[in-house]
C-alpha cells in the first residue's frame, strides 16, 4: 500500500478548482510504488494521476518535472505534467508537493514479448534524442563513487566469495574509467531506472514511461544497459538473446551506436547490473528507517553479472 | 477536398526523422477544412494530424501555436502541438509551414445533445481561465470596425429591407459601444470560431477543440455568444432553450457571469450573430479569388438575429 498521505474528497475539490480539469467524480489510492503517495483522480474530463511527494522537496522537483514537460512536448510516450491556473506544475496539498498528470493507456507487463522489447528500445532512443535539447543538469547520485563507497559498506554482510566478486567488479569498472567525464561515449539525459514496472505497455506499443525521479545526465549507453538487463532477462539472470536483439535493433533504428559504444557495450552491461546489485544489497542489509520497501533479492543482479562475464555474444 | 499541397511518403519519412514519433506507417489526406492542407499521419507510435498552412506565414503562427501549447499544458482538451528535435513546433515541408499534433478522440457532431452543450460550455470556461496566464496578444481582425466597413460594402447586394436591418444592427452595436476598450466586461483569449465543426465530441465529453486560427484577445462573453449561437441553434434560426440553458450552466459552473455580463448578454448574442452574418455575406457576394469555400447561407444569421430581437427570455 502506498498511500502515506491521505486525501479526502473535501480536500481535493478546492485543490482541483485551481486546475482546468472539470469536476471531481472519484478518487482512489494506488497500491503500487514505495516512495510517493499516488491517487487515481477521475473528473468529468477524464482520468488523472495525482502524486504527493513524500521525500522529494518542491525545490528538488523542477529538474524531473520540467524534463517530463519537455519530453511530452516532443511526443515521447510519457504522462505530461498538467499546469494549474497559476501556470505551475508543482502544487501543494496536505503539506506535500504534488504533481497531476493524465492517466496513461496500458499496463505494466512482467513478461514482455520480443515486439515490446523492440518498441521500448525504440522509444528509449527517441527519448534520448528528444532530451538533447533539455537544458536541465543533474549528476547521477548512484554513479561510480556511490557504488564504490556503498559496496565497501556491504562487504561485511557478504560471504567471502560474493564480496570478492563484488570487489572485482567495482575494480573492473574503475579500471575502465566508467566516469561520465572520462569516457568517450555520448552523454545526455537518461531515465536511469527504466525497469518493466516503470513503463505501461499498450499492446506491443509503449503507453508511457513513468517514474522519472532517478533521471539524470549520464552516459546514454548506460541507460540502454539498465533497460536491457531488466526487460530481456530470464529467471536465472541470463539474457534472452531474441528480446535483447529486438531491443538493440529498436534502439539503433533511431540512434545507431557509435564504434566506441559498441566496444564498451559488454562492460556497460556489467556496470548497469553492478549499480542495482549494490542498491539491492543496501536495501536488503541496511533498509532505510521506516521505508516500506519490499527488499528484492540482491543475488539476482549478481547472477546477471556472472552471466555477462561468461558471455561472448552481445547481440550486436 | 482540402489537400492543396500534396505530401508523399518519400517526402514525409525524412521530415519525421526530425521528430520523436516513430516510423511512418501511413499517410492520408483529410477532406474537411477549406483553408489548410491536413493529413492523418499514422506512425508506429500513434496517429497524428499534419497541417500545412496555405495562407498563414510561419511568422504569423506563434500566437496560435503557443496558445495551443499553453492550453495543452493546462489539460484543456485540445490537440497540443508536438515539437521537433530542434525544439520547434513550426516546421516546414514542401515550402509550407507545418504543425504536427496528436489525433484527438471523437468526431464532429451536427446535432449536439443537451449534455454535450453543457460540456462544451464548461470546457470553454476552463479554456478562458487557463488562457488568462497566456502572454500572447492579438486583436480581433473581425471586430466592430471590420463588420461596420464590410456591412457598408454589402448593402448594394441586399434587398432594401435586409440592408436596413443589417444597418440597424451595426448602429445598435455601435451605440452599445461594443469595443473591447470601452466595455466593462472581462476580456481574455477567445477561440472566436467555436462552431460545431471545430470541436470533436467523444460521447458527451469534449474530445478536443480545434482550429484556433481565429483566436484573439477579446471579450470572453462574446466567445460564449458565438458558441451558443451555433451549438444551440434550431434550423429556423431560433435557439433551443434547453441546450442554451445547459451551455450557460456548464459555463457558469466554472466561471459565473458578472452583473455587467448578464446585462449585456442579449446584445452580445446579436453582436456574435452580426459578425457571422457579415462574413457570410462577404463570402457569398465577394468570394476571395481561388478560395474553395462552400459559401454558406448568409440568411441563417439574419434569422438568428431576428429571433434574438424578439426574445424576452435569455436562459439566465
Amino acid at each position: 500500500m502506498s498511500v502515506f498521505t491521505t486525501v479526502s474528497n473535501d480536500e481535493l475539490v478546492p485543490f482541483l478548482k485551481n486546475y482546468s480539469l472539470g469536476q471531481l467524480v472519484d478518487i482512489k489510492g494506488i497500491a503500487a510504488g514505495v516512495t510517493n503517495t499516488n491517487y487515481f483522480v477521475t473528473t468529468t474530463h477524464g482520468k488523472y494521476v495525482l502524486t504527493l511527494f513524500e521525500t522529494l522537496q518542491a525545490s528538488e522537483l523542477p529538474y524531473y518535472v520540467d524534463l517530463m514537460v519537455h519530453l511530452g512536448q516532443h511526443g515521447i510516450a510519457i504522462a505530461a505534467p498538467i499546469a494549474n491556473l497559476r501556470g505551475e506544475y508543482i502544487d501543494e496539498l496536505n503539506g506535500k508537493p504534488t504533481l497531476l498528470v493524465p492517466c496513461l493507456p496500458g499496463a505494466v507487463t512482467d513478461s514482455p514479448n520480443v515486439a515490446q522489447c523492440g518498441q521500448v528500445g525504440e522509444m528509449l532512443a527517441q527519448m534520448h534524442l528528444a532530451a538533447a535539447s533539455y537544458s536541465g543538469q543533474m549528476s547521477n547520485p548512484r554513479g561510480p563513487q556511490w557504488w564504490s563507497a556503498t559496496a565497501h559498506d556491504m562487504y561485511p554482510f557478504m560471504s567471502e566469495a560474493d564480496a570478492a566478486l563484488l570487489h572485482a567488479e567495482v575494480q573492473l569498472q574503475s579500471q575502465h574509467k566508467f566516469d561520465q567525464f572520462q569516457m568517450n561515449l555520448p552523454k545526455g539525459v537518461i531515465h536511469a531506472d527504466l525497469f518493466r514496472d516503470n513503463a505501461l505497455m499498450n499492446g506491443d506499443q509503449v503507453g508511457g514511461f513513468i517514474d522519472f525521479y532517478y533521471a539524470c545526465n549520464d552516459i546514454l549507453l548506460y541507460d540502454l544497459a539498465i533497460t536491457l538487463n531488466d526487460w530481456c532477462v530470464l529467471e536465472n539472470g541470463d539474457i534472452d538473446a531474441e528480446r535483447a536483439r529486438a531491443m538493440l535493433a529498436g534502439y539503433q533504428s533511431v540512434r545507431p551506436l557509435t564504434d566506441d559504444e559498441v566496444a564498451d557495450w559488454p562492460i556497460m552491461l556489467r556496470a548497469a547490473a553492478l549499480r542495482f546489485w549494490v542498491s539491492r544489497l543496501l536495501d536488503f542489509h541496511k533498509p532505510a528507517a521506516g521505508e516500506m520497501t519490499f527488499a528484492k533479492d540482491p543475488g539476482h543482479f549478481q547472477r546477471v553479472i556472472q552471466h555477462h562475464q561468461a558471455r561472448t555474444d552481445f547481440w550486436l
